[in-house]
């Protein structure tokens, strides 16, 4: 299934996309889903962020391929958070802060959490998952390596890009990520590659930081991310979700 | 005024205290307040958490005591996120991770924006805040030296305590701040020694991350915290503002 949030008349809906149509749900996805008798051509409305988190973890160091070589793979996952202010969706603008120096992009794999989860066993865990969509952690270099903490490096407004869908009937253990600017591939990686999976990183977190429904987990990326620059199109596309694009902007 | 949050009969709703009594509010306090006709007397409501912040910054470093020797005062504000879901009220229980270790308590002043602000100057940026209340910024020393961020180091379930009131006449500037456990003082500072004041660290913020109504900034500690243990009790006093008490309990 494949879950969007859209916006008709000033309103934001969450619906299913089947063919050309969106159905809309009553309420949210998260419990069970009903559908209104309302139906609406997909080309007539527009798509906006698929999730309104009230938390955002992404995780640094999760592919071998992204750890420079000086720095040995870590022993368990490392989180940080992204603050959901930063969220957009797909074609809304990444805007380049002034300032920042150097921004780049991040395609990832986005778990979105469908039930209240604390303490979880990662046998347990791949119940609370409602589904996955693209994501773009945007990345500010300076910042990240200048601050004490990564709050603007990563939050600053619109560097959360995900959509368009989520998808909730996948494998997420086997699929490839290709990030392209401007058409051009960047990064290609396949989440088989992932040093901790979608159910352990789950259950690492919710060992301390309790996870709740519509809750993202960027599951991390790979090799060397490049400088996305004002003018750009950059594309996450996943294997059985979609293309999230977004053009870049210099701040006004 | 002193705002609070409160529970009666499984519903909670906004106040205003004078005296013994709470004057319920319709909405929230962020628009014009209305009084309802409802009246509660203090004693019996249990107050909760004063807000439910979509965000919340704290800060690293923003008291010259808090600095260790070896380090430089920073040159720009250090924020980092704590996220929501460890937000706990007033004589709720503060829980020791197991396998955390070091568990120190950080007394703070807490700043409740009040209209969303994004790009604001230092002149303007009061103007954003509704008021303040009392924080404890808990931390788990272990973890923020050993994991690259400081994800559960500072936002561990039931690590956020705030309250017990949001007062909004007050001047900020000038408040004295004690923190006690188990009675004894353990913190002691005037917010007069801020490295960095209120509307310095709101517009800093504000360059990047746009504050919406009800997040919070735990503007930094002084000094050195101390360790907090099972069966302690945790006091935050804030000159013209109150006394936030938490239990500590160990995770069972």
């Amino acid at each position: 299934m494949k879950i969007v949030r859209y916006l008709d008349k000033g309103i934001v809906s969450y619906g299913v996309i089947e063919k050309d149509i969106i159905k809309e749900i009553k309420g949210t996805p998260f419990n069970k889903i009903i559908f209104t008798d309302n139906i609406y051509p997909l080309s007539e409305v527009k798509l906006v962020a698929p999730s309104t988190p009230s938390k955002i973890l992404a995780m640094a160091l999760n592919y071998k391929s992204h750890i420079l070589e000086i720095r040995k793979p870590p022993t368990n996952p490392e989180p940080f958070f992204k603050t959901p202010s930063c969220i957009i969706g797909s074609n809304e603008p990444i805007i380049l802060p002034r300032g920042a120096g150097l921004v780049q992009e991040e395609g990832e794999l986005v778990v979105v959490i469908g039930r209240r989860c604390g303490k979880v066993s990662k046998a347990e865990a791949m119940n609370y998952v409602l589904g996955y969509t693209c994501g773009n952690d945007v990345s500010a270099r300076e910042w990240q390596s200048g601050d004490i903490q990564w709050w603007r490096a990563k939050s600053t407004d619109t560097f959360g890009p995900i959509g368009p869908f989520i998808v909730t009937d996948i494998d997420c253990s086997r699929l490839n990520i290709v990030v392209r600017i401007n058409g051009k591939e960047v990064q290609h990686c396949n989440t088989s590659e992932l040093l901790f999976d979608v159910p352990t990183l789950i259950s690492f977190i919710s060992q301390t930081v309790t996870l709740e429904p519509d809750d993202l987990i960027f599951t991390g990326t790979s090799g060397r991310p490049a400088q996305i620059k004002n003018g750009d199109v950059v594309e996450v596309e996943i294997e059985g979700i979609g293309i999230l694009s977004n053009p870049v902007e210099e701040e006004k």
